[in-house]
């Protein structure tokens, strides 16, 4: 999956991956009116709602993307009903040949651990057969319980050729708390870092591995440093746009052909039509705008990417 | 929450969670069996199946116990058919008067750990109306993202009067690989207990805070330095029984007054049909055998409590 990841990069030239978070307040008042008309203001109501409101911004933007990255969290808040919304997404992103990044930040220990790669990457057995339930072809998994908790991952990567991308250091302004802290003279989040490029050893695709690394692009000069401590792991990269990321601080996390990053993006690209930038396509147009929002990030990034 | 929780405590005698952890291979023939008579080898004949062994452990157990702990990977890796059989357990186990933990290690930035917040003990609003999805009483959380990542959920915690659990020490074998590196000295697990320490002063119950902690009944002395770096943190001790922790490794989570911890057991009481021991049961009467796990389990911690 990380070849498929990396070919597809190539193709659109795009290193970008549209976070599919969707909150209720991002939706166009019609679609929220329509879904609402037809199944109340229930939870079935706000899961058809932002499956509608996904797939505006899926069919408007595939074209141009590699990948794309449902939160879950923003579907499982809206319980079974959300969590079906979740899966009619994964799905419908893979019939439109885009890689599906889970951002489910699972993580237990060992046969738990197990459980959640079955049920995101893998196969779960039931009497004789092997069905795959959420079927992500990548998950975010995080590294606090240690090698037993991520290991289960790193098996299924092996055996269904999927991928993973582990929390090392995130884009948010508490991460350093733990992750920055210091031991034998250097930052937790280099250490697991290392073990992330250790995990990564056992499952190699052709130039990069099946296990990845989050590193925020809220961090650029720790990104310079671990893009060196794990030289074969594809950096997932969030906090580019809203959460202030900007294309020139994301230099560090590619390689010197372009690739080894993939730029994440949400609520900047998925909320773009209440920009005043994007304020043109109107509501009714939101899927429009959220292609210019990609066409727009693109060029942000290649223009960064130029000048280095 | 926590206050009915240690209440609870109080009335049973039993500091025992039970941790409903289904997987199929604990569940006796006949229960598959009829499960997939009537919905096929397929996710949603798993997911009754586990339904049906679940009910089978509450009935025969919660008159004996405070709280119930379903691991919901255990459930996701059948899909929403499994996470219909999750909700289906919470709700079930609520109306029998037991305090529910979720067993989830959820954890992401700011908004996005709202979300989940919302999922599993607050709630999601739909237009005009407020919805709880998933509703457990207790949530555990992972803490590696920090104080903007477990904020939310101490926030739904004071609203809605429910808890959390913050996975400081975990009992399985590698969660020393960061848990317990040193930092200024001391392991990283005890910066972790000093922060679910500080999150807690903000809600407090009547002796103990919303905020608890995990520590893994594996680490004994580990438990004895947490526990008084977090006296107002009610500690949730996984790795008794099944992981290897006995009742003498215990004590030291434990106040003076035989409050502040709860131990969990999952398969060594809900697999319990299985063992020599309780063989006598036989699988048809694989409750009973867990209600004779669980009085085994009460003794063998007050024996250790009462040896102190």
């Amino acid at each position: 999956m990380i070849n498929r990841l990396v070919d597809r990069i190539r193709e659109t030239g795009a290193p970008i991956v549209v976070g599919l978070d969707p909150m209720l307040s991002y939706i166009p008042e019609q679609v929220l009116a329509k879904a609402f008309s037809e199944y109340g203001e229930t939870l079935e109501g706000a899961a058809q709602a932002i499956w509608e409101f996904n797939k505006g911004i899926i069919d408007n933007t595939c074209d141009l993307i590699p990948a794309v990255k449902p939160q879950i969290a923003m579907y499982e808040q809206f319980g079974v009903e959300g969590l079906k919304a979740f899966e009619k997404t994964v799905k419908y992103c893979k019939e439109k040949g885009l890689v599906v990044i889970g951002d489910v930040k699972r993580g237990d220990i060992g046969s738990t651990s197990a459980a959640y790669a079955a049920a995101h990457l893998g196969k779960v057995t039931v009497g004789t057969n092997r069905i795959a339930a959420f079927d992500e072809d990548f998950a975010t998994v995080n590294p606090y319980l240690g090698s037993d908790g991520v290991k289960p991952f790193v098996k299924v990567c092996q055996e269904e050729k999927k991928g993973i991308f582990v929390l090392v250091k995130t884009s948010n302004p508490s991460s350093g708390e733990f992750q920055d802290r210091l031991i034998d003279g250097r930052p937790l989040y280099e250490h697991v870092g290392e073990k992330v490029a250790q995990w990564g050893e056992e499952c190699m695709g052709d130039s990069y591995s099946y296990v990845g690394a989050v590193v925020g692009a809220t961090y650029p000069e720790m990104g310079k440093i671990l893009r060196k401590i794990m030289p074969k792991a594809y950096i997932l990269v969030p906090g580019y746009g809203a959460q202030g990321g900007k294309g020139a601080d994301l230099i560090h996390f590619f390689d010197e052909d372009g690739l080894g990053a993939i730029v994440n993006s949400s609520r900047g690209i998925i909320a773009a039509w209440q920009q005043e930038k994007y304020g043109k396509y109107g509501p009714e147009h939101f899927g429009e705008a959220s292609r210019a929002a990609v066409l727009d990030m693109r060029e942000d990034i290649a223009e960064a990417l130029e000048n280095r």
